[in-house]
């Protein structure tokens, strides 16, 4: 059976593939099993026949899509809006009520263990792990209650945030969308818990507990903010929500290897260097 | 001659395709002149030998590009910072001394004669017509000195902006990112006296000589803005900077018929209608 997990790979820096992950049953490893075409359009995609071990030599995994853009939400957990109120970043104590929806655009993407590159203007790099939303059919104004039918999955996502500069700019364009601000990641989970999805936290090996948090305390739930969203602005194939961090955030150092991780999706590493 | 005017076209709703805009010696009219491919890319295009009059039925312009992303500038000229002030859209008289740079997705591109359509949360849509610059080459720290090189050339642009949302929200997202806030067009136009560049606004057929103005006068000039945007975020082949709003901007109601116009690029005319 598909474990329905949907990677982007290239094998020797060739043209990106898609395949399905799957795992033997036999020797218990991770395959990829690669896959026709493009499961974001039209036209059926179907396996190949060719296959993978996920440790072949030459094998990366590339971000699972480069969407057309990426929204996000902005203190979407009282536990996260507290933290930074506490850590000095806001004068207000609690999550605003209405949604506070950005964007990063696609150039920010990268990929499972990609570098993170700090720009030379930032010195206040933070981490916000969450839980990405990936689109599978166009949406515009979409009801809350039929949100869910047009998402195709999703994945881990690290919403890079240069905090120096997001108080500095009126607006948050270098802050959240500098390249490599938008590491997405390792794969589209297209079965996930998503009411109640585990999220936790690593730097440099260990586990960042301050910062873990569950989908079942978002304010502002999945299906609102596709509806919100899709209210103003058409979600095609491969657009991505990046649904808020639960907890605190913290800091990024060149040499740093952060990892986010999702319970039923995977981890997505990265390493920081200094731009 | 070629002109140097480049357009998207499509002809009875066929694949949109590119075209030289000519003007005819013997009748004076302008004439599409079909290419091979698409202007962005590594590929030389050519003539096909394909050509239609600019007026054939069926034949529409469409937006000349649709980029991966758009940057706009606020208040990057003084009459425009004074009138925002004046109009009690903003506490601050002067322009900042900071570039304000925000963003609107690809989602949100229009062509000339396209609806702008109201939607059905804003209550206070503004027109702001300005020159938009559109990249031909991948820019990334791009100094000043070499920065239009990277360009293909130009555009009008209507930074369609919902005024009561600006004000409502803490990001642009909605207020200038919803669909349809960025109509483009008619043509790109490789040369244009991009220092004196006269940009003026019709409403139902009237001019508004009070949203007229002169790139001559911008606070952050057109290579400063490459340099900038390009020290924290790629630019692509087709990737779109709306450079600024000249002076006073105003009101769009269902109906309205606006038309940006940039001398030595050409008229976009839209029509405006409530969703």
């Amino acid at each position: 059976m598909w474990d329905m997990r949907i990677a982007r790979f290239t094998k020797d820096d060739k043209t990106p593939q898609y395949a399905f992950v799957q795992k033997d049953e036999q020797d218990g490893k991770d395959y990829l099993v690669v896959l026709s075409g493009y499961p974001f359009g039209a036209q059926p995609v179907e396996p190949t026949g060719e296959r993978f071990p996920l440790d072949t030599d030459g094998l990366r995994l590339l971000a699972p899509v480069i969407p057309s853009k990426i929204y996000g939400l902005a203190k979407n957990y009282e536990a996260h809006a507290q933290f930074m109120h506490e850590a000095g970043h806001s004068d207000i104590a609690h999550a605003p009520e209405d949604m506070v929806i950005f964007s990063k655009p696609s150039t920010s993407v990268i990929g499972p263990d990609d570098p993170i590159v700090i720009p030379p203007f930032s010195h206040d790099m933070n981490f916000e792990p969450e839980v990405a939303v990936i689109m599978g059919r166009i949406a515009k104004n979409v009801p809350v209650e039929k949100a869910m039918d047009y998402v195709l999955g999703f994945t881990c996502v690290n919403d890079v945030t240069l905090r120096d500069l997001q108080g500095a700019d009126p607006m948050w364009t270098r802050a959240k969308g500098f390249d490599t601000a938008c590491p997405l990641g390792p794969w589209i989970q297209t079965d996930l818990d998503w009411k109640d999805a585990k999220i936790s936290f690593t730097l440099n090996g260990k586990d960042v507990p301050e910062a873990s948090g569950t989908t079942a305390k978002l304010i502002h739930g999945i299906p609102e903010q596709i509806a919100a969203i899709s209210s103003f602005s058409t979600l095609l194939p491969g657009d991505v929500i990046m649904t808020g961090t639960p907890n605190a955030s913290g800091s990024l150092k060149p040499g740093d290897e952060p990892i986010v991780h999702v319970e039923g999706i995977g981890s997505l590493r990265n390493v920081v260097v200094q731009g």
